[in-house]
């Protein structure tokens, strides 16, 4: 496939200045060759763009000068992803139920649905249109899965858990596993509470590799539309999580926590029980959060807390060698 | 099915008080309905329980007066799961070993064992009576799995294994993967060390979702009677786990470390190589234990150390700016 | 099998000093029966070897007295590594591609290839020669596995990734799944940036138990040649890893970081995105780096800095509460 830039342009409504090449892919600036188009947002990338071998860029409306053809839009990073959209061959096309896969009793099949070679799924689930199953997934009884949801192949769904429409999971992912609740006993031994609540994953939610995301002890653990979850990150019993969430790769999340729409939890980052997050506030890599966060509160550090005044105490904290002998030069004197 | 108040109360050996309600299900506070009951412990779980929709309250012994039937008992948490697991319908019954299920050779297999569709069970493997194993399961050669345990779908238990009676192992665990061991060699690469060794899982055990559990380099890695291990958990070859320790998810254990009987290991925490936590100590979450625990201590921060310590240090260094600014005026003042 | 110490002493290009015993097997020491052999490096692990009960010791070049016959060489835990291979039987033989296996269109596969019970290998797959695939293996579309690589059970391994030789995979790995991107819209939701970059994983790497490595968005994720993963370690899209690195378990690595040769990154580190890592660089436990590190600097904390620094204001930082009083003492002084 080859399109003019003024044809890309008008796909992500922007405006073009230079040449009107002709390109056949895109690309990031280190990796662009020529007749492909590449992104560039600022200073620094700009630079890496225009000595790129890329034959066009997409930048954002300031840019004026350029030393190649460019397409100018409001949001360059959403018009790379949009035209990477458009010239990626779709990679999964209707395959029907493959012989292999085993379907139990009252499973409801929707149009156009796939479920790959070696699936299981148990009685009473619910496949709607356009569902794409691949290799290996599991579905427990009564789990739903809405219309337009893609597994990536070896999810394991469990037991009455809800799954959204257009939901993407990645391989590995568990949804549904036993929430982590016991009772210790006098003799210090632990007895088992039954997890008898379930995991709904709303609409456009995307779950990385090897997630997983405990089912409510009673109850649901409930992940809002629109979240996006890395791989490795564990969910536990009972979390609500709201819309348009970002979790980084190794998070943890422990019971009964909530966290805000919009929130951000960087890498490793982890939040203890029982506390919510508000609404756009912003969690650190690594730190963790012991307390209720405020809304669109930046935080950081073990317990964390708001991110500027950790960082003037870390300031000082670099400067402690040379604090004490201050304090030594001091007690000489007086 | 529906209970009196006065029957329940008869189950979990308890007192009740107010009217003898008929009681149809359990639920946490949050989510109870009418003619449900559910438990609280202390302070606001009181009040929240007072004002749920339950028609029913599990109460310690202590709570006199309340404003719904209660049932008064020792360990309120404990009748909660006990009443939890008596209304919860049994979600597993025997199946059989599945037509799909391929069995190797010399493999015995007790009274009333389900093998699930498409699981793999390779020679010598030995199941005890009412073995549950789900779809997707894979036993390694020789591996043995004791009386009632029960694996979700999607288990790995490596070539060698032993797991104990009652264990509950949840879907992407793998259990005897090669311990992570190599010897540097004079040009920079690095020499495989054949881990040869195995697991051990004594009874009770409980393994969490995608958690990982390495084989010794040689003899055993052991996880203890009783323990209770969440989600995405790495065990490293050769660590021994005593009994009733509780690791919470994403903690980490290095090699040849060892976890004495009912220590707790919170989110995230990490033990290094060749150390010995004593029983009952506590290592509070993203703790990194780099040496010795003494047993019953309570540890936090990294390097782990005495966590009554560890506050007292972080108070003074929350007020570095401010010392800061003390020193300067003292300095000047000097 | 029974071997003279003489004869395993020119099997690893030692000497023996001592009675030439007869030897049937290896050993750690605090496992090691009469008749086998162990080794020790050090001081305490000399002692500990001598009190096992081993009938001989591999130690390095400087042990001149020994209370037990010993073969000296340069590097005892390579001979260790060495004759534990020798005295191990190959636990896996060919098997060919059993019964099961569904493989797709235009798939190569070469001499001695075993694909396990329930795989499935996409179309236009290429397996070279003496490749061993355990049961449940998922090989996507074009995936490629160099010559004599082994995967354990249930490896998951997405379209277009290319594995080198020799290269062994445990259970639960997932290689190729999405990275992590996805650009932000005007109404707080996310859109996702296509992922249509590869995996390239080069010659003798090992990858752990429930690893994730990310494909690139554009471009290539490429793991170096000899690098070593262990469990649970989390590599984002476009990552560079170079050649022996090692990353022990629950490391994470965000996007488009670049990682030198001979790299050592300790458990639960993390690294930010678009940061490199000189070679020989080592990276503490738990630390996370935020920067660039030049080669060969050890750094701790986070931010990641030069530990011996770090150690430095550490034992200040731990000296805090009687620096308070100093102050205290020094404010009413004056």
């Amino acid at each position: 496939m080859k399109k003019s830039l003024k044809e890309l342009s008008e796909l992500v409504g922007g405006e073009i200045s230079g040449e009107n090449v002709f390109i056949k892919g895109v690309a990031k600036a280190e990796e662009a060759k020529e007749g492909e188009i590449t992104f560039a947002v600022s200073g620094r990338f700009l630079k890496k763009a225009e000595q790129s071998k890329a034959s066009a860029v997409i930048v954002s409306l300031e840019v004026k000068e350029f030393n190649k053809p460019i397409i100018r839009v409001k949001n360059p990073r959403l018009a790379f992803a949009q035209l990477l959209e458009f010239f990626t061959p779709q990679r999964f096309r209707f395959l029907g139920v493959h012989t292999t896969a085993i379907i139990g009793k009252n499973v409801k099949i929707g149009q156009r649905v796939t479920v790959g070679p070696y699936s299981v799924v148990e009685d009473g689930a619910i496949l709607g249109d356009d569902v794409y199953l691949s290799s290996f997934t599991y579905l427990g009884r009564g789990v739903s899965v809405g219309k337009g949801s893609f597994f990536h192949p070896r999810v394991t769904v469990l037991d009455g858990t809800s799954i959204g429409e257009r939901v993407i999971i990645h391989s590995g992912a568990v949804i549904g596993s036993d929430g982590f609740g016991f009772v210790k006993k006098e003799d210090g031994s632990y007895y088992k509470i039954p997890q008898v609540g379930r995991v709904i994953v709303e609409d456009e939610v995307e779950i990385g590799a090897n997630v997983s995301i405990d089912r409510a002890t009673t109850g649901e653990t409930r992940i809002g539309k629109g979240t996006k979850i890395d791989n490795l990150v564990h969910i536990a019993h009972n979390v609500k999580v709201g819309e348009n969430v970002v979790m980084v790769a190794l998070v943890g999340i422990s019971g009964s926590s909530s966290i805000g729409d919009g929130v951000i939890l960087a890498g490793q980052a982890g939040v203890t029980e029982h506390v919510n997050i508000g609404s756009g506030a912003m969690v650190a890599a690594k730190a963790g959060v012991t307390k209720d966060i405020p809304p669109n509160l930046f935080v950081s550090g073990f317990p964390a807390r708001n991110h500027a005044k950790q960082k003037r105490i870390k300031a000082v904290t670099y400067r402690l060698p040379e604090i004490l002998k201050r304090i030594e030069r001091l007690e000489k004197l007086v």
